[in-house]
Order: structure tokens, then sequence, then C-alpha cells
């Protein structure tokens, strides 16, 4: 996501520089080779220390950690942002931390793939993805529009939303699709272990059933722990509806199932006409 | 499927004449206008009566009674396939029906979309596919060879494998995919009525994760009351790993939470390396 940014924030002429802060040299190294990136710190501090726009892609879990180093380093008026999957503790921990003339305002732009680090970086990841930002009740005026004025000039669509929405609907589109596609990776690889020809067999339905779960560990961890609440209620919905589609088949309820894969068909196009 | 077939068997010389036979008016004439097949009939009879070869595409749930339909008027020597998605009970019915002069050998490619009808035939569908096929104890040589030979002609990988292990791997690779693809779509849109940027925040993970659940719900209800026994097993163990994940996420268990969703990437990597 960061490599991503540094690159489009160029094509599109919108930095005169861009500096780069990660931990692994390896990382470093590729986002200078790329050209995402003109200088690079493993030095937080000294990354944020002249800076104009402040952006966190780190795993969620370390982002409230880097903000307490970066705090008495922001100048004045600096405009802070990440691309958390979860706003609600990053918002409320964010104002905590950091000063009033810092200006503050959790984000998350809807893009992105299984991959990550700055070897999958695309100079187009962000162009017409909506980017959810949640401002609260104590974000300057000015950020909200410096903000909005950034995405829309990355080309994205900027999506104004209460952290508490935000994160309730990520739990349901983005969070529980994620363990779906993880458990049923599990269980696919599992039961598959007796039966040779399910490796032959295997095509676009698992594939693309089971593309998410391919996503990096910690990012998803992150993810998953700091939405729990919302999701664990959505995982046992998912359990429910299971149980309704395995009743309809164990009763040979013909009429049922036929109804419910129906509805499986309307639902899906509710979100993707 | 058919209407795929009949593009591809005349793209690569393979046949001087495509018959094509459906119920729906709206079918053939969009067979015929998009030149799938050169004539058309609505009687199965009338359209195997001097072929050479004959392949039923239809639900899971008609095979037999076609086959019973036309068996009488099938020439000696017919190669006679299906492209059925479960081919135990297809394999046992077909040899109860057929006279010992019919060439009959289960298949079933892998490959095809949500999509149906004509209007989703490719040329192309079949290349580079992994094509399933199940003879018997029962199945000629000179059939098997013919058929070997037709998939190889269509630029598509045959698969020997008996019907009862086809069965269970689809189970396991496709059949359960499709459900968990159908009650996470209902599961979501249920939950997404009260959270309007639900809809808004939907992007690649739900889209992918739930793209088979478009497929037409006659052909899965067919296909899975078919293969029931093999599909509410693999449903109840995946309702067990999704607990698995659920209880690391209710008590906070890290490690845990870490290891499953590792383990759902390595799972994925069996399967697309």
């Amino acid at each position: 996501m960061g490599a991503s940014l540094g690159l489009a924030l160029q094509a599109r002429g919108l930095t005169e520089e861009v500096i780069g802060c990660a931990r692994k040299p390896a990382t470093l190294e590729t986002a200078l080779r790329i050209g995402a990136v003109h200088q690079v710190t493993y030095d937080p501090r000294q990354a944020v220390s002249e800076a104009d726009l402040v952006v966190l892609a780190t795993p969620v879990g370390s982002i409230l950690t880097i903000l307490e180093q970066i705090s008495p380093y922001l100048p004045v008026n600096t405009m802070v942002t990440d691309v958390g999957s979860v706003k609600v503790p990053i918002v409320r921990g964010a104002e905590q931390i950091l000063s009033d003339w810092i200006g503050f305002i959790g984000g998350h732009p809807m893009c992105g793939s299984e991959e990550s680090g700055p070897e999958a970086a695309r100079v187009d990841l962000y162009e017409g993805a909506v980017w959810a930002i949640t401002p609260s009740s104590r974000t300057p005026q000015w950020a909200l529009e410096r903000l909005i004025h950034l995405i829309q000039a990355l080309g994205a669509h900027p999506l104004i939303v209460s952290p508490e929405e935000h994160d309730q609907a990520v739990a349901i589109v983005s969070h529980l699709p994620h363990i779906t596609s993880s458990a049923l990776a599990v269980c696919v690889a599992q039961l598959a272990q007796t039966i040779p020809a399910s490796f032959q067999l295997a095509a676009g339905g698992l594939r693309d059933t089971t593309r998410i779960a391919a996503g990096d560990e910690i990012l998803w961890h992150d993810i998953c722990m700091a939405n729990r609440e919302a999701l664990l209620e959505a995982i046992e919905t998912l359990q429910t509806h299971l149980s309704t589609f395995k009743e309809a088949l164990r009763s040979g309820d013909s009429i049922t199932l036929l109804k419910l894969l129906k509805r499986g068909k309307e639902s899906r196009q509710q979100f993707f006409p």
C-alpha cells in the first residue's frame, strides 16, 4: 500500500519528495529500486520531522506504537492518516496520542490484493477505488479538506463514514470473507489428503473462493483481533446460514435448497450487479 | 458448456455437423446465431439418430431422463458422454439404460464460469482445462480411446479417475466452495441491511469469494443433491474449522489465530502454488 502510494503521488505530480520508512532493509531497498521513494530511513522520527503528509501503512497492530514514537517530532499542521483496515481503535488512540495542531484522520482505501510488500506495488492501485475516511468530532476542517483533495487527486473516491460504521461494515464485507476463505482453504486441504484427484480437479471456483486466504497472516491477525466483536457475530451468523443449507441437503428438501441458492445469487447481485 | 463445445469442435475441424438440442427456443436461436450448431431440434431422439458423438450438457438431474429417451435411437457404436459435475449416479444409471454396443463414458471438464446458456459460449473454454473422464469396468476400449483423442484434440487434458473418487474430490474442491460462497453471500447481504456503508465498502475480497454464488441455482441444486453424502460431510468439517477460528478470536489467542491464518495461506498454496 505504501509503495503504491509513493509511485502514485509522484506520477500525479503531488509531491516533491517521498521518504520511505520500514524495518526491513529489503523493503527499503525495493522501494528505492522501483522508485516509490526518494530517501529511506529506519527511524520513524527522522522520517516525519519535515513532513507535510504522513501516511502510516503498517499492520493495524503497529500503527498506534508508531504514532507514539513520531508524535513529538511532527511539525505543526502536519496531515497524518493511515490505511489500516480497522478504524475505531486507531482513531481513538490517535486522538489521545496526537496534539491538537496535528490533523489526523483515519483512512482505509478499499483496494489492494493478497500480495504485500513493495514488490507488489502498482502505480494505479488507488485509481477508481473507494477510499473510506473516518473523521471524528475532533477533526479540524482543514485536515478533512486536504485529505479529500488528496484522495481525489489520486483518482480515488473519498467516502466519509464514522469509525464505528466503518468497522461494522468491513467486519461483514471484508473480515468475514477473509476468515471464511482461510477456513475453507484449511478444510479443503485437510480433506484432500486422502483423495489424490482433488489436487488435479481443483479449478476456478476454489481458486477464487480461497484467493484472499493467501494474504499475509500478520496483517490479517491484527485486523481480525482489532475488530473481533463484530467479526465473531458475523462468523456465527454464517454458521447459522451454513446449517440452513446443510439441513435442506440432509432432508433432501429441494424447494428450500433451490430457494437458498437463488437467494445466494440475488444477494451477490446486490453487491455486484 | 454445450455451445462452447460446438464452437470448439468446428474451430478445430473435428466435426462436419453439429446438431443442437434444447427445450427453450431462445437457447436454440442463440446457439444458431453464434454459429455453435448447424441444425437445431427440440427432439432428443431426432438429434441423436445419426450421431457419431452425443454430448449431454444439461443439469445433472435431467441427464438420465434424456438417456432413457434417446437410448433406443442411438446408432450402433455411438460414443456418448456427458459433462455433468457428479459422476457416480450418472455412470451407474447410464450402464443400466444403454445397450452394450453404445460407448458411454462419464465426463467432467473442469472449466466454465458462473454464467450459463449459449450467450456465455467461448470457443477457447476447454483449452488447457483438465477434463475428468470416469470409465468403469464395462467401458469398451474403443470408446475410451476415442474420448481421450477427442479431449486432446480440443486442447484439454484428459484425467482418468473412478466415478467414486471423482465425486469425493469435487465435493471438496467444487461443491463445498459453492455452498460456502452461496451461504456467505446470503449472510453478508442480510447483515448489510442495517449498515448502509457495507454496500460502498465491498471490494475485491467479497467479489471473489462470492463469484460462484452467482451460478445457476437449478444446475447447482442438481449437483449438490446428487452428491449430498460427501458434501454434507465436507460442510460439517468446514463448520468445525470455522469454530476453531472463532474460538481463537473469542479467547484473544493470537498464537493460534496466526497459526490458523498461516495454515490457510499454505493450504491454498498446495492447490495454487
